[in-house]
């Protein structure tokens, strides 16, 4: 185990690369009476991320961040290679953050030479997100089963912001029966309403400006549902309307889904999301809101 | 949750039929510094569970066993119903065994209705036992899974008989880093050699004397490798020749393989695993032996 150099602030976490000592070090944080907090990442860390470790601060006694390039949640044609990995900068947002420990392991650790074990939540993984990205939420859930045995954690946040990932692992999580409570926390956006995401890094300016027709479809569809629409038709016509008026977008989705399960939502429901992924030049950006009565 | 009636032996244990009033017992017992042996099962007890269930009772603190005939291991046209479930004798078994809780869930506990996440060993699953009975292993890795993620245990037991079943659990434990150890026991044999199985109730007297031309066979096959021959295809040639001495056993395998790996073992290897399956009448038997050089 490494633990960041003394000239760092003392709020550094330690950094274990393999499953023993992240092991060890839960066990001996156990041995205190500490519960344990998770937030898996894949690093690149923003003010989503730091928002998640901060809320499991808040709530355990121990808290373990994972940093890991999942490469079994990529396809061949994405950007595994590309995806950032600022070292430094990540541990350092981590112990500022409040993290205690960070697991930081190489793809070997993760799957050695031959790995063949896969956890995947058939349904939800086939369609939407599932279906642009075959074999994307099979790797998640197989990495976050993994990483859920390794932590041994009480609790795992996620961001809402993957909505149907988070979805997934909250059904995955109760139908295996793993012992772990899924907290999933808000969507954290720029001031220009931009949901933070490590891939807004690959954006040139005209890219971004033009992402923002997501955030601006979502929440004007938030305010038509708020004005008492509730025909799912209508709702996603705003939707898509808003987002048509970029033509640089690409539209690979744009729905309004029943939010437990991502299939039609009946006419009067009082529980929606709008669900919209889009491409602007190579990069892909997703965004979601829940459309909910507050009566 | 039940307990067995006074008239009953002392030794009888708990009976949880919900996840909740497991994981509070074995909270209990882990508060008490006990360590949890875990023996699953589908019930339909005989000499070969017991002695899985006295060995856990032997190396654990705290005993739990599960009885549960699995649904998702079953093929459409396999014994799913006519499956045995003495539940009273089992419960006896359990408790003159030592077994401290025993979980008896329903099928609806395990798998609420929409149930849609599954664990699967690739390769491992597709090829004897898996190649004749397509998504059996996927339903033993997954409930295996949601089994261990139940009892939380430190060991859990099973037996050599199922010999697939056990490596594929292991390979599985290992890759999906699941905070358990897998101990394999050593198959009981009834005196005539015949491997203890619950589907040996279904066998007419004389399918059961054919049924021993499997274990007569094993048994020639390790004395011809204890004599020295190392060449895997002489060997299972033995392996064939003494089971087709019986003709009313319809063969589904009978392998000389790589006992990590179930392929092809190379010519001087110092073990390899013999392993069989064949049907007699509608009953169908599997069984193996390691052969190990001692030197």
């Amino acid at each position: 185990m490494t633990s960041q150099s003394a000239s760092n602030s003392p709020t550094s976490p330690a950094v274990a690369e393999d499953v023993l000592q992240v092991r060890q070090c839960v066990a001996k944080a156990r041995g205190k009476g500490q519960s344990i907090g998770f937030v898996p990442t894949m690093g690149a860390l923003h003010a989503g991320h730091v928002s998640l470790i901060e809320r499991a601060r808040a709530e355990c006694g121990y808290v373990v961040v994972s940093i890991f390039v999942n490469p079994t949640q990529f396809g061949p044609h994405e950007d595994f290679q590309k995806y950032p990995r600022p070292r430094s900068l990540d541990l350092q947002i981590c112990g500022d953050a409040g993290a205690d420990l960070v697991f930081y392991p190489t793809v070997d650790v993760m799957y050695p030479a031959g790995y063949q074990t896969f956890v995947e939540v058939g349904g939800l993984s086939d369609i939407l997100e599932g279906a642009i990205r075959p074999g994307h939420f099979r790797g998640v859930a197989t990495v976050v089963t993994k990483l859920f045995m390794i932590a041994g954690a009480d609790k795992a946040y996620f961001g809402q912001k993957d909505y149907q990932q988070q979805l997934m692992i909250r059904i995955m999580s109760r139908e295996l029966n793993l012992p772990i409570e899924i907290v999933t926390c808000d969507t954290r956006r720029d001031p220009d309403g931009l949901a933070m995401s490590s891939r807004n890094a690959y954006l040139t300016p005209t890219e971004r400006e033009a992402g923002l027709c997501l955030s601006r479809a979502l929440f004007r569809t938030r305010q038509r549902f708020a004005d008492g629409e509730r025909n799912p038709e209508n709702l996603s016509r705003v939707l898509r309307q808003e987002i048509a008026a970029t033509p640089s977008a690409v539209v690979d989705y744009a729905v309004i889904v029943d939010p437990d399960t991502l299939s039609e939502p009946t006419k009067s429901a009082s529980k929606m999301v709008a669900l919209v992924a889009a491409r602007f030049g190579t990069t892909r950006l997703i965004d979601n809101l829940l459309l909910e009565s507050v009566d």
